[in-house]
């Protein structure tokens, strides 16, 4: 591998995956359209709108993997989840076509299944039940993705992220708590597997708390190492419990799940 | 029922329902963006691009049921899926939620699942893989419904389209075949069960070849009278049988799954 | 077969299949705690309290067959539906084993799984989901006829009646209607197939509104003949359409699901 | 369709198939290791046994497709299984292999089914369970038909043959009866349908009284069209209920269950 | 939580618990109808037999969490089961519902499904097959917990235990042995999540030899530690096994399968 | 346990057990129809052709568990595959019947399946799908005992081996590796359970990678403790990846999928 595309590199995520795949290519090729501060020796920093066509074949071009972290990553108004993650996502698979079908990592949602229930145990195959645009337009993705490998043999690890951050900071967090070394592992291992496929994992921790079920993508090889387990204790001494009936407790989306449709004109 | 508003009604199916569905509302609002022709004395004419939110705010005001056929229903480029089959669909949903969530038929498609092969059966809970942009456009405006339903109770009965015409006209068909009156008597069962739910329904006659199974949506009491097997002989006679490994004969989209990305610069 | 007994023979049901099982034994033997009328050439009347144990023992022996459809058959308080469904059945089972095992048809009832919701399709296998005492004393009957089959061998066919009357005369029944003939058919059946083991049959007509697959006990060769559609239109037209979240509009138990608990000071 | 090879043709069903099949192909090859009497004006006659590589691709040589009905169709010493169902087997497919691969009808049994429960319901997926030697001869023949599908392309419709004669002649036949004329449809079909692929069907007309699901096989379009219970009736005054607990009412191979393995020096 | 009730304290159980669940609350309130001993600081002792409506409604008042090991823990002659296991659980949810629902944990029992063969593998969807009386019981009382929380809200850790003590004692209880530490650290996760439901979880320790599956309820985060392999030579050595074809050895529910029904008259 | 049987001990497989598998008994009988070398005091060695009965039947004499790892273990011409792997299980399978019916281990092999892709995850539900005539035959000895089991309670594990070897040595074994420690471990278990049945096993060790379930047997509490990951890094090092659509990589057979049918004049 020699040039690794992350999208979306000055977001949260972007950010921490900037720290820790350097190992994966001897370029990193880093995109946003926020600033993405100076460049390190092995960087390339690209500003990239991407509902921009043009821009997005630039940006692909040359790039032997993708990290797509790209686009908003919670509930907003249509006009900007469309630009972002409907054109961002078309634009994108039309660029990698163009330019060797290099493996994708798409950063899907547990917010494109965000309406089932936490007592649901949920596979691969399970239905999908978005709970906002957001969540649609997290669907819209994984829609492109399953038809570029289905009429291309494009590669795609679409992976419905659950709650990437250092620690959970929620008690349905304990759940769909992510570890930053999970996530890593994980790209690691669908960048060097003979055969990727398109495959849809839930990203989440090994945690005792769990709605999702990896096994259909076993085959990958891939097995999370974390458990938030070890932050319950102090998550159940600081943070109140939610009522029994709140949308954190019932619904795997969370609060997402009661939230409405974002006006036009809202900021 | 007042007033039923058919989109696309200058279309193939449109027009076969302007002629079929008169009888479920004193008013028939219809609307498209082609020339929709003279008015009959129970017809509202609305000229009406989907891609304009508040022409089509306008269009859904006061009416008591929406049969939703309007959109781009083959393959095309992606600059004409994305006005009339994701923004049409947002368009119209936004505007169901502001005016008392009337129930929505929802045109969908047998191309959102076109890359199962014809040797498997699926039922509502099946997987997607669509077969091309005009597919994820269809799982995309599926997802809405998903979501506009479990968000705020609105009800749609999506309905994946096998081959709606008055006749079988190759040999795939025989399996989606789906006759005007089949088609007209689901239409009337989802507007009269005292509860729609978003239900899932693939939109096929009692065809003898079959790849669907409509069993999980029994609560509505629709089943469809038609046998594709009443033109199996005269098609058999005129139409010669594709390769066995053609695509129409591999999976269940057909010849939709070998057309390619249209280029944006194409008629 | 030379004496069938019929429990519960001055109620709805009974006195019904007291009209119409004549033709399956040269004795019927009709017990109730009420009045039974007069005697038949063919009849025994047995006045009979099923909480009676010697009572029901007496009741039993020298009968070749019981359909048992005594007992309480709504919700009532717990005292009522302890004497009759839990010692009633206790007491029936007993005398069973004690005298030749004969067959059971055992009345149990779709207020078994009435929590289910009527967009569900259930099968044999489904869980229970009682929607109040009366319910949950159907699952322990259905459970006592489970474990003297496995124990002893003692044979019974379960059946979840739905709406057992000459037409259905709420929008629920179009799907839980059990036309008498249709009942009759499955009792005839049942006693007559060289090995019935312990099904669990959804007691329906072939409606085409239903929520119930009985495919699982297709063994038996059962198969309804009678459909509510023919009842619709009028029904459409006579009987106004419940809220679209009533509850006899969401779950499959329909108004019992509304009910409370039943004080024991209530007459 | 120029020559259609039936073998074992002078058996009961390749006489029966060797009457019914004449209009499907100009020329009739019929074989048998037992004498074929006279041949008529469309008829080759070849006497053959199965277990002759060299005669065996002589047969297939010029066929464009196969009814395969010879071999072993009871319980028998090993030296026969072996020689006529897996020698005969072996032999065919290759002849198949190398004389372009002619669509083949392989007559399978329930026996390879045999040890499921009768209230067990089966479809294409479940599980072999083979009765005797005879029905691991099935089992093995299955195995090359699905190994040289997806080797070769090989297509072939795997049947899973009831009762296949006028009419039933023990209660069991009530479910594995399998008319003539529905037999003759399934093979016209088998040899029509664009793509056939490699499926497992159960050969039972469409009788009530049923263990089999053949709704994965809906793709062939075929459906069965007769019914056992119009001889029920008759049936059942006839024939004395077998007990109980007999082998014929307990599994679906019925008395082969009850069967031994035949020594090598019986007759 | 302020009180936590313990029924059934004085037995075997419920002594083992009343020794390790003081840490959950201030106040103990342990019950039974034996004798309970002298009472700690920290604990309330009430004699109470569970058939008293009244003195169960006195007994669950002010209480906060309620682990109901009450009733008659083996099989039993019916009227001794009735009082302790029907009325005993009617009457604690009548309590219960009246005195603001606190969270019960219902000790139900392998034996709600021990007619199933231990080569079978259960989830909390499999169907129940009660081995005796006992069984039927608490099959009747998951149905009450059942449909108090769909009628109510009332929540329910339905735990069904196998062998709950110190070591496995037979070679069967390597499968169903539940460490006392795990049965604990379950009753803390009932009480501290924040949505509980009414889950079915099997309580078992996480033994090599399993025929249960609580995937299902992997959303309560609880996982068992203990493994009854730590036994497994010893047994080995000290134990003689069973005959390959005893109940113990054939059925989940072990010798309880091969018990009749007690009659009334036994002590 | 007095003497245990192997067959095929001068195999690899079977010098391999020769060494691990003397503790289970005071006596290994060891057969190959190659030579065996010199015997150990524990050891009696019989030179014995499989497709000879009457020398099959005097090595199974006096034994009480057999491990039968004899036959072709990989693809050969149709003449060889049937001697040993056809005749071979007929005359074992005889023989342990006439024999008191010791325990059988069968190895069969992933081959029985080969066909599958390696993005499926499989039980022992899951259908065959033989990848050759060698996939075949195990197919075949699969199904005989199975037959066996049902008809005469002859008790076999059959166990579907992936790769037993010291390391994996291409990328697909870090999914198929069953290290011999493993098997050994899964022999024991089978010969010690009490009741084993005939359970199909997938034979591989607890790798990260993996396309196998064996949760149904976990009735037998056999645990696989090596996982191939640790050969992992090494194995990307020095072992050239095949490309992403080679067969070793599409199917879950590998490259035996690749193969053709072999002559019967090869060598």
């Amino acid at each position: 591998m020699q040039r690794l595309l992350i999208t979306g590199a000055a977001g949260f995520l972007g950010n921490m995956m900037r720290q820790r795949l350097a190992h994966l290519a001897p370029i990193l090729r880093l995109s946003d359209v926020a600033d993405l501060g100076a460049a390190a020796a092995n960087e390339e920093l690209v500003q990239c709108n991407l509902d921009d066509a043009a821009a997005v074949d630039d940006l692909v071009a040359g790039c032997d993997a993708i990290v797509h972290l790209g686009g908003r990553s919670i509930e907003d108004k249509w006009s900007v989840i469309r630009q972002s993650n409907i054109e961002g996502v078309v634009n994108l698979y039309e660029a990698a076509r163009k330019h060797g079908m290099p493996r994708i990592i798409f950063a899907s949602s547990n917010h494109a299944i965000g309406y089932h229930k936490q007592t649901e145990r949920l596979d691969a195959s399970a239905t999908t039940r978005p709970d906002g645009l957001y969540g649609v337009s997290k669907v819209f993705g994984e829609s492109m993705a399953s038809m570029y490998y289905d009429k291309f043999g494009q590669q795609t690890a679409i992976v419905r992220i659950g709650s990437c951050l250092d620690a959970p900071v929620t008690h349905r967090m304990l759940a769909t708590w992510f570890s930053p070394d999970d996530f890593v592992s994980l790209i690691e291992r669908a960048f060097t597997v003979p055969h990727l496929g398109c495959p849809i994992i839930y990203g989440a921790s090994d945690n005792s708390t769990s709605w999702w079920d990896n096994s259909q993508t076993a085959y990958l090889g891939w097995q999370p190492k974390d458990n938030s387990d070890k932050f319950r204790d102090h998550l159940m001494k600081t943070v109140p419990q939610p009522a029994p009936d709140a949308p954190d407790v019932i619904y795997q989306g969370g609060v997402f799940t009661a939230d409405g449709i974002h006006p036009e004109d809202e900021d």
